[in-house]
């Protein structure tokens, strides 16, 4: 059960209430957003959730049935808006482009991608100074230095920035050089990096697990959520399954899914999701058809010279040509409704 | 290394040419279909394709480096047509329609999806006769009766037929009721069903297996048409993998992926696909836009009431929302291009 | 509900019951075995048995909640025996152990491997003359002559034979010449195949499907039981997971599953299970602790240069060493209790 | 390549080495472990290693084709020993047990334990403080204080503790009270993780990635022992896969193909690997025929009480039993060699 709590609720009130789901045995955790105080109640007996509901210092009160709470779209039917700033939204509604390179190289590479994204009207740039790598003899990332430059160059330009934060400590040194932390399918079930990101005041977009289920993604979006950290993003990735002929396995059944089961955007990254450069269109594509939300994507002028993810990677042609058909693509859904 | 002979090629010219690629350690393998002659040649060793090239009765000679020979597109650059009569094609560049109920149930069923389906200029629709069954207690199907009825019914109002045949023994008296075999899921690599079905003369739709690889649905496709039947079609209907937010895995990823490996058409399944009615819909026209040639997908007057697999049937106001919005999808991605 | 019939029940006896069980809403299932008639009665309403468990012709009656019930241990608490003659038994609390060729190519190589097999004690011997195989252009097996020579060589040393049907049309030619009938993991659903076997009074071993589920396996033998035919065994022979470092992914999990779930007895395929030669014999020896009854592997003279399935076979020396280990590992489990 | 410097190897002697692949186009990278000094060069040129073998400086020198090096067997024939101290030795050629509940709960469970352990001569305990939960509202473990409480109590009872850590924050802390650090299915590619426990003088135990192939547990061993810890252990502890009836799917096929492709000391986790009471024992004892270095399983005196993992969890009395077979199993492993 979620219990939206009236501004200026007293601490009596809220103790009534928490005595009130005790009695009935109910484990009452509290959460506050950065705009609203919950109570969590959960339990396992029947409860006449009108005994609570008119006591005083509630707003609301729903009984949600999915074992993940304020993340449901059983409380909270309305679609979640992210703020980002400077009239960029990620939302229901809109159609959010994120784009960029694998890894963060050098100047060069972060001016040629800035206006690549400028004369296609793309307001995300996407691109990793953290690097989670198979191998600790691989490249893992320009760290916090890059991080300083990619931001300062696209704050200059009126980009915003998404990158991957791998570990709590991180946190803090990138806190004012990110728009959108995202954390990466590895860390999926990271659940103290999730715990930290909670306390956060930016955007959060979680990758689904290489092999996560669609079930945990919520409960990790529910960490940074009852962490205090209502700024979240869903983001499926591929899953792992039997098949090589891709490297993975995009998942867009996840997409309406999502969709139907909370109130979060939902944005599908093909780059990743099936992994060959020349199959990431149609992906894309009909990732809109899906539902999505929104793309992200990796781009980089020279493919074959990028430091990580070449194969996966479309040139500024390609991808120019997939943001074209990517608006029309969203264009038409919207028209069919 | 597929060899194409010429019309009217002699004996003696073929016995030559089977025994150069003899002496080069090729087995070559003879393959009669409806319209051409080939030989397949396989072996390991380094060959010079032009050895051979200047022998009579050669048409045309490809190397195919694919285990897969004929379906490969390596070999036939342009997309195969398969012809259903009566100026009904499928192939890439139209969009085929395939829908109907999962079992035919009686007449009435059977009709008042022919008066959907014209009503909305369907003309191919589905039902199965033959149905496999986990349990040997369920509903197996009206049989060879209920496919009379279907195929009377459907043939006088102008409607091809799909249907699934589970055996060998049951071509012959299908054959003449039938406007497209269809090879299910668990059998997909039953090879002496695959064996019978090339030597027939009529179209066949393979899906792909249960958890069958792309390669596998490829080469399952090669069984047929080595048998001599080039009628062929692919179908995703998803695969089996470890979420149980869906019933299966469509896996749209196969979608651009075949295209690319086979010039044969790809026909997409949403409702085994993902099974649940709701994400049909967006996972239908997500496969438009990954390149699929077409839809097969379940409708019913009273899904709740069908006799099977009523929990992923559209309804026939679904259905009819479901068809304009293809067709709408399918009209921006030829525009689009 | 499992209804056991008395030997000698009249017509009018079960037509009787047949009444009692409609009126509850069931539907009822005649099945005669070889040994035994059985009314199966399916439906969804509460129904208390004692209304039926005094009507005469009723020899036993069971609830069984699994949706498989011939098979369910929940009926059947004691373990089924398979019995071969000769005094041979495939049962729980004996160790079968089944070695031979993939394929069978030649009377040098039958004789051979028995003669191996009888210097080694072990009294079945598999082999393939009816290969289902990924491409058309593979050697499929010497067919039914090659059975026929493999049956007599075998009789002449007393030893039984296992070997695969592929479809039903093989069942009567091969029957005179068989000793046990194998299902492949391509046919685990192949379920006309498996309704023919079902009137065949010959045992019959089923794999498990290569992405099937332990259910679906018990299905599948379901379908042979209620056709008639009680003489089953099952056997794992791995599974499709992610993983490449194997070829397929031996799940011993199913095991100790099936042995709680069914009383047919279970047998391992290592060979297949794992696909590396050098891995068999581990997994073969942990199968027997994880509580199967029997173990089927493949054994060349030189693996080398078999027809088929070298890189998973062991050489003579290695079964050797192989049966050694597997008698010595299942006298300790017998010991342990 | 892996190069092992002497002791005492000059700055200039290991300038030279490093220089000297440089001009190969070799990177090296640098490795100082509890016991030694590396050299790890990688490359994609073919290198004659003779041009570098006889440089001051150098003890011994390996090409190790594997893209892990310093966990390969390739270069390590032997197989690796972590030495707990007190005589107590994980490595092949022991068989390690280690028990006790999921979660540590409180002092009394905490001594029931140990009397268990002591009368059945297990040294090593195991026992949650932190607790990685799918959602936020579960119970997470008793922290730090539970751990030093943990950790004094088995101490003064010669007992040695495994437990998890989650995060890089954690390390310091626990560092003192724990004697084996685990790192859990879910943190297997917490590289940040895998860093620092890399630069710990403590034995870390990786378990296998909830999806994780054979090679990423290799790599994520590689960054431990790279960053400068060898007390390394592995432990497969089941994957996911489409079979929903176990929890996961404990793959036996890892440990032969982890024994062949590695030195280090291989451990089974039967509990979490099929997750079901009544299974464990079986698979445990065939983990031990598989080959496993040792066996880590759940136990609480009451199960049904236990504040995590109840379901997979063994009362004392089934502890008990499984210890006699697990020893009678490893002593006929032995015997059989």
């Amino acid at each position: 059960m979620i219990i939206q709590l009236k501004e200026g609720v007293t601490e009596q009130e809220k103790a009534a209430i928490i005595s009130k789901l005790k009695s009935a045995k109910y484990k009452a955790t509290e959460v506050k957003t950065q705009c609203c105080n919950y109570l969590i109640g959960i339990g396992k007996s029947e409860f006449d959730i009108r005994t609570v509901g008119h006591m005083p210092g509630i707003k609301d009160l729903h009984r949600v049935s999915d074992d993940f709470k304020l993340v449901s779209r059983k409380w909270k039917v309305n679609p979640s808006v992210v703020d980002l700033g400077d009239g960029l939204q990620i939302k229901q509604g809109n159609f959010a482009i994120m784009a960029g390179p694998c890894s963060i190289e050098d100047e060069t590479q972060i001016q040629k991608t800035i206006d690549h994204l400028k004369a296609n009207d793309i307001r995300i740039m996407r691109g990793g100074v953290f690097k989670p790598r198979s191998s600790p003899y691989s490249f893992r990332g320009l760290g916090i230095d890059g991080l300083k430059l990619f931001y300062r160059m696209c704050r200059e330009n009126g980009i915003k920035i998404i990158t991957e934060v791998m570990q709590v400590s991180q946190i803090a040194p990138m806190l004012d050089y990110v728009d959108i932390f995202q954390v990466g399918a590895r860390n999926t079930q990271n659940f103290n990096l999730l715990d930290e990101l909670g306390k956060v005041d930016k955007p959060v977009m979680i990758k689904r697990g290489i092999s996560g289920t669609i079930d945990e993604l919520l409960y990790s979006a529910e960490y940074v959520f009852s962490g205090g950290n209502e700024k979240l993003i869903l983001c499926e990735r591929g899953i792992r399954t039997y098949e090589t002929a891709s490297r993975n396995t995009l998942d867009l059944n996840a997409v309406p899914i999502l969709k139907d089961k909370t109130h979060l955007p939902v944005i599908v990254d093909p780059s990743h999701g099936i992994g060959i450069r020349e199959y990431i269109e149609p992906m894309a594509l009909a990732a809109v058809m899906a539902g999505a939300d929104g793309i992200i994507y990796e781009t980089h002028e020279k493919p074959e010279e990028a430091a990580s993810d070449g194969a996966q990677t479309l040139n500024f042609a390609e991808s120019e040509r997939l943001v074209k058909k990517l608006r029309a693509a969203y264009a038409l859904r919207e028209q069919l409704g």
